[in-house]
């Protein structure tokens, strides 16, 4: 392989369509694979990568050194950073999608028809998923046997700064899986970092049947304005928690808290808290509290104001639609449920949630009126996940509505295949 | 409204958003309308047909006036035409659509976790919908009152060709169905047909969640290569049906007659047949000389030229990938059933194949190695759709693999929502 500076646009055209030639083979030999042949290869490349971990580590030095010598943040540094125990995390990841249950083959509908024809609606893979992701090495064995367990080929297109992270540890990933006979090319990883490489991936609908985009906005409005096939997204989470008048206050000050603090920089965390005028005056005394002891800057309307003075700064229009994964709050009083729901409905991002509330019918209102992947009653918005929810590992939280809403995990990788079996049937002389 | 020549991009621009924005609020109201109120809706809907049934025709007959002007083919006039009796299927098929079950609020899973929280999947509508079509005027209603069943709102853009019937059909379901309560904006036809209006539709991704287009390659290619949503793709059906060893012949015969000649325009007609080597010599004589009764031109490979003579011409690699839409049918010889599969999934556009033969083993590994939406065992090709398989109307068959496959109905025009319900839960003090 020539270095990057010497690829021109038609080798990097050349090479990444041969990956996807390749991975097409690969996903059909993929998708008749039993579990239990899938469970044997996820195991050996779980050894692989204990087995490999000197040089997988030796790689992601050589990354932390360039990162340094380039200027990352030390957050950015501790994205990259991968040491044994992380490693470990890593395998031990891989073991437990292994104990998963296989989605595929599923059968999702059944019907017989009156003219004696019989409909199964089955769970297939996909095909060929793309991934394009920035600093996190430890996506590339995340997404890849997720994909590989739901009987998906991938091609993986990591960040330039995780590049010998990334190639040492699907070079595992693959070598491994192939001892218990994993079809060559079912993970790929694009060897070089030019830009050109996403365009080209973004083109090849022939080839890549789903574009996965895990990163920041910008990587993700790149990724949705070139591609020609299906992108899922997974964008901001801004998270909302209301208050209702009928709430039980001690519970509501603890989903607040937590929705708040308990790890601000995910996307299920809570960023907008609403709260029923009629009882704004006896609780946003008792949270703001709770949260001055945890740091939290609160950025309240007027109504939040005149009840907290300068306990809170004014909130600008801005910062209704604002993901701020950190410890700042905005609050805003609402008249009622409907100006809840609209708030929601007109700010949110769609992702996830919260009506606390002793109300049955106010809670049932809510679930149904915002439009948001998760809406949740009386439980904390951190409580958005495909782990929490029983799926397994998850890919991501998806904020799109086509395919995959909210946490999408095994299931959502596949997609389903009509198996009609008869006995002749025609169309012209009915028998 | 200005005439079609007087508006600027601007203007365009402006007018298509603004139509953008007021579905996404008939959307919110739509979604929480019970399945009697959108029933009663439909019946006024259809009454409303009958009730304009002179208005449309007079808009139909201008269209008509304007194509013979244009020189449109007969084939294209006859697409256009309404008349007494093709308005009644139109409003016919509206009520049919009332007498489906409702799919929203089904409960697509359900599961409580250790922790107590109670996690319900359920489908939601989708939102707003696109739908970009060409000249069937009767496209207005199926569409719109399909996406309306479903809860979602529509914005219609149709052919120039068609727009004073497709106007005076949008008139009437709107008007109708606000006799009985539908949200204002919630059928909205695009009221001018420059193409401009189709780039500004592919571009609000913010008031469209998914734009199906229904039409022919040009248009599908044009919308894809310029949304930035969701699109679902309609394309080619290059169906296959394969003769196995272990065929009963007759059943053979009367298969591929049926789905080649029953109706031929259609995408799950019968396009390439393949046959077993070890069956060619009896089998292809036979169906040639029932295909010569329908005129059908035989296109085949040297083996089937080996064994038809002139009956047939010789086919190019070209044949192997054409939508023929008529009276022609390819024809290849091969080996196995590995071979038979090899050429589906490389030529054929996972629309629908077909396997007949009385081995179970042979039909099983044909329905799952043949990557297509639709694999059928002994049933002929033609009853891939969405009333053969009991959906009830169809908005159309995908070929594409994300949210919806293979015949597309009322399910498939849903999301879904997790709605989760607990009792305090909060991640950081377990209770």
């Amino acid at each position: 392989m020539k270095a990057v500076a010497a690829l021109s646009p038609e080798e990097i055209h050349e090479a990444v369509f041969t990956m996807g030639r390749q991975a097409r083979t690969a996903a059909r030999a993929l998708a008749i694979l039993s579990s239990d042949q899938k469970n044997a290869i996820l195991h050996a490349m779980a050894a692989e990568l204990r087995e490999q971990s000197a040089e997988i580590l030796m790689g992601n030095a050589k990354d932390l050194a360039a990162a340094e010598e380039n200027g990352l943040t030390s957050a950015m540094l501790d994205r990259l950073r991968l040491d044994e125990d992380r490693l470990e995390v890593v395998a031990g990841g891989v073991e437990q999608v292994a104990e998963l249950a296989d989605p595929v083959g599923d059968i999702l509908d059944e019907r017989s028809r009156p003219n004696g024809i019989r409909i199964q609606q089955i769970r297939v893979p996909i095909g060929v998923i793309g991934i394009i992701y920035e600093s996190r090495p430890n996506v590339t064995s995340d997404a890849a046997v997720l994909c590989l367990k739901s009987g998906n080929a991938t091609i993986l297109r990591g960040g330039s700064e995780a590049i010998h992270s990334n190639r040492a540890i699907a070079l595992a990933l693959q070598g491994g899986g192939e001892k218990e006979g994993l079809p060559p090319y079912s993970i790929q990883l694009v060897p070089f970092v030019d830009r050109e490489s996403v365009k080209e991936m973004a083109s090849m609908d022939d080839y890549l049947d789903l574009i996965i985009p895990r990163g920041g906005k910008g990587l993700i409005e790149t990724v949705v304005s070139l591609a020609r096939m299906p992108v899922i997204k997974h964008y901001d989470g801004i998270c909302h928690v209301f208050v209702d008048e009928a709430a039980d206050q001690e519970m509501a000050l603890e989903i607040t808290v937590d929705a708040k603090t308990q790890k601000p920089s995910v996307c299920n965390a809570l960023e907008t808290l609403l709260v029923h005028e009629a009882v704004a005056d006896k609780f946003l005394p008792a949270l703001a509290e709770r949260l001055a002891a945890r740091q939290v800057e609160l950025r309240g309307c007027p109504k939040t104001q005149a009840v907290l003075g300068d306990q809170v700064v004014a909130a600008s229009e801005e910062d209704w639609g604002t993901e701020y994964l950190d410890y700042i709050l905005a609050i805003k009083v609402v008249s009622s449920g409907e100006e809840a729901v609209a708030h929601i409905n007109r700010h949110g991002s769609q992702h996830t949630d919260c009506i606390v509330t002793r109300d049955e019918a106010n809670a049932e209102r809510f679930l149904r009126e915002v439009d948001s992947a998760c809406v949740f009653h009386n439980v904390s918005t951190r409580f958005s996940d495909g782990e929490e929810f029983g799926f397994g590992a998850e890919i991501g939280i998806s904020t799109d509505k086509l395919h995959a809403r909210g946490p999408m995990a095994l299931r959502e990788l596949t997609s389903y295949q009509y198996r009609v079996r008869g006995s002749g049937q025609v169309k012209d002389s009915p028998r």
